[in-house]
């Protein structure tokens, strides 16, 4: 496909070329855009059909958005940004630089440029930021002949009108009519009594992820939002929240990597503002290491004594790790889905104890077999380094599960209390618990 | 609320709570029901009104939805069973233990029985496994008229109606048109003038996940889905793809947590099912472990000539597992949302070096500090631990990119290829670089 369009743009066969790209789905025009060399790229933009183009443009990752936009005359600009929905103009507009959002504000119409604005003022990854304002809205007298007309007239721009939401002069909520219920009743119904009354809303300051988690819930096409004073003011659509679940997703994969979270594309982001997001957490990991190697100080006799004992340091310490980052991550996980109540606590502690005593267990046996055949030491080794095995891995579990919930409990990120976290203490546990043992068999 | 309702239940108030009831979202319902106690479910569940009853079953845990049907007469269950949409009554019986289904299928309308037992043929994860197959189809040369009456005649129990399929007399899928464009387009038009024709499908076999890249790239409301002969069987809704993303995010998060996947919530699995999940991973990587042992056997005299050095050794470990651990899992989460491609490897390669120099030289410096003032030991110990890190932090992010890219590349999962596996290696890999240097410094 990208090589026809290039020969085709070489050989300067722009009806060709307008045709073949008028059967390609703007995501995808998008992505090929993004590949081409820039000088080309205006050229190209500008053989695409006006709507077409707006939405080419909306799919296309800011930089390039950018670079156009700067080629772009100022008719041009209204143009695209006219044609674009509300909500998508205010995502570019966070995205460019100052001197740009000038210039599109001051070319956009006063009444766009007001609702931009406003919209612009809600704080990020909240409902408001999310919504439309372009959505049909009916009065509770209106038939649904009314309602049809009156989708035929105002429908073409709206962003959804399956749902049309019913408001009273004060722009107050009353219900909603979905246009499936609309076709199936007689053009004579009012609405009134055709809408759906008990109405699941959300507020425009509300989080982002609670907003995905009601479209889960319910299965919902379209969320309407409220201002404080209960006025609707926009509406929330299913394809905005797939973008917000896997945002909310790969934010939380991020911080269980220890990985303070971007919100952009890994090939997007710099090396500078890589290393930012992941410094902080490998210092503080390295520093608070200095417990393990205190401990270790602590027992160089001991283990100068019985040197054989370094040789599973790795061994018991990764074990333990592992074991808790599993209950960890799997709780975590648990939380952020709302599979897992703070109340549910002490069925969860149980059942990390069984789990956790099970896998004990299980390694301890492997593990005493390991360290006699494979590394060829004692029985007695054997059995301290075992016997560390089980006890570490029944704490660790333990730890892995209770921290995220209390974490959770205290209004702490769980996400934070994942394998690197867990780890750091586990390390410093396991050493005590592995150096307790030792001393008690061979009675260092 | 649930207060009340027990209150109306236990003072028989059946319209009442009927009346409340029928105010709540299924979801709620369902979640209420599966804490009330066994014996109250089954009269709960028949003062609901027929629809939401239906919905509600749907929304319940397949323990709960075993319960009820055991409760179920007859009559019951295939009231229960015709209300439900065919994808939903197919996720319930692939829960559900045989003399269950056979019962269910028993009672089921022969045509219905042998829909459920040809979408119980798809695999599991698969387009078909995930789509309905009630839609409204048109033909192309319907007036947008005859779509409206076609529409309000077949639409009621179908899961979409904003979306008709243009099929031919062989069904094969010619387009599609939204009721949008029916609703904006005149009366007299004829379909086959309106519909739009290059569509976006799946095909029965293909990946959940596939599925929900598609919906999320394209902002899809709904996804036709064809047979090997290109004949349209059904379709997808974005509701079900919702479940799909978090599924498959929860599963990455498994994998990247050395736990093979549950596709069922935490608390829904049983302990020694959880054992399963978790006991092969940890098995697996303690074994691997045998390695660290093999070095640290191998350089037991430089540890007694320097027992200094051993006090360091989980620091340098932790620091380079984690370090390795969050390249991995930004890489995998990236070439699973499609943002990496393996043509992307050198620029990846390259740009984690540079962030793995400017996060080596960092962790080096402060813990060379770290060593002589925290851990008073002298200059070149801290020399030798702080060169130690800086290789190790590179070593770690190298791999942590590399292998997760060539994983995918071999077929591999990469999920698989994060901290707990990469620590694994790393620990080998520090342990070596460690004590390469210390010989060096000190000779040995």
């Amino acid at each position: 496909m990208e090589e026809q369009v290039i020969r085709l743009l070489e050989q300067r066969q722009f009806s060709q070329l307008r045709e073949l790209l008028k059967e390609m789905e703007p995501f995808d025009i998008a992505a090929m855009l993004e590949e081409m060399p820039e000088e080309q790229l205006p050229l190209l933009f500008r053989i695409l059909p006006k709507e077409l183009a707006a939405d080419t443009f909306v799919e296309m990752d800011s930089d390039t958005q950018e670079l156009l936009i700067h080629s772009f005359s100022d008719r041009e600009l209204k143009t695209v940004m006219d044609q674009i929905y509300l909500d998508d103009a205010v995502d570019i507009i966070e995205e460019m630089p100052a001197n740009v959002v000038k210039r599109i504000l001051r070319h956009a119409e006063p009444e766009t440029r007001m609702q931009i604005n406003r919209l612009l003022q809600y704080p990020e990854d909240s409902a408001g930021s999310l919504m439309t304002i372009e959505f049909v809205d009916l009065r509770k007298d209106m038939t649904v002949q009314d309602a049809f007309t009156r989708i035929r007239r105002t429908g073409v721009n709206k962003e959804t009108i399956y749902t049309c939401y019913v408001m009273d002069q004060n722009r107050m909520l009353l219900g909603l009519v979905s246009v499936k219920t609309l076709l199936l009743s007689n053009y004579e119904d009012v609405i009134e009594d055709i809408m759906e009354t008990n109405v699941i809303y959300a507020t425009t300051l509300e989080d982002q992820e609670a907003v995905a988690d009601t479209f889960a819930k319910y299965d919902l096409m379209a969320l309407p939002v409220v201002d404080m004073e209960h006025r609707l003011v926009g509406i929330i659509t299913f394809d905005d929240v797939m973008d917000v679940m896997q945002e909310e997703a790969t934010e939380d994969i991020e911080k269980m990597a220890a990985i303070m979270p971007s919100d952009r594309p890994y090939m997007k982001v710099g090396v500078w503002d890589t290393y930012k997001n992941r410094i902080p957490w490998l210092l503080f990991l390295m520093l608070s290491a200095t417990f393990t190697s205190m401990i270790l100080t602590h027992f160089e006799t001991a283990l100068a004594v019985v040197p054989a004992l370094t040789v599973f340091i790795p061994m018991l310490m990764g074990t333990g790790g592992n074991a808790g980052g599993q209950t960890s991550v799997t709780i975590i996980r648990g939380l952020s889905l709302n599979e897992i109540e703070y109340r549910d606590m002490p069925a969860v502690i149980w059942k990390e104890l069984r789990v956790a005593a099970c896998c004990g267990v299980t390694l301890a046996v492997v593990c005493f077999f390991k360290v006699i055949l494979l590394d060829r030491k004692n029985p007695m080794t054997a059995l301290v380094v075992s016997a560390a095995v089980l006890v570490t891995v029944c704490v660790a579990k333990l730890v892995g599960c209770v921290l995220p919930v209390l974490a959770k409990r205290i209004g702490f990120d769980p996400a934070v209390m994942a394998s690197p976290f867990i780890t750091t203490i586990v390390d410093a546990v396991s050493l005590l618990i592995y150096f307790a043992i030792a001393s008690l068999v061979f009675g260092l």
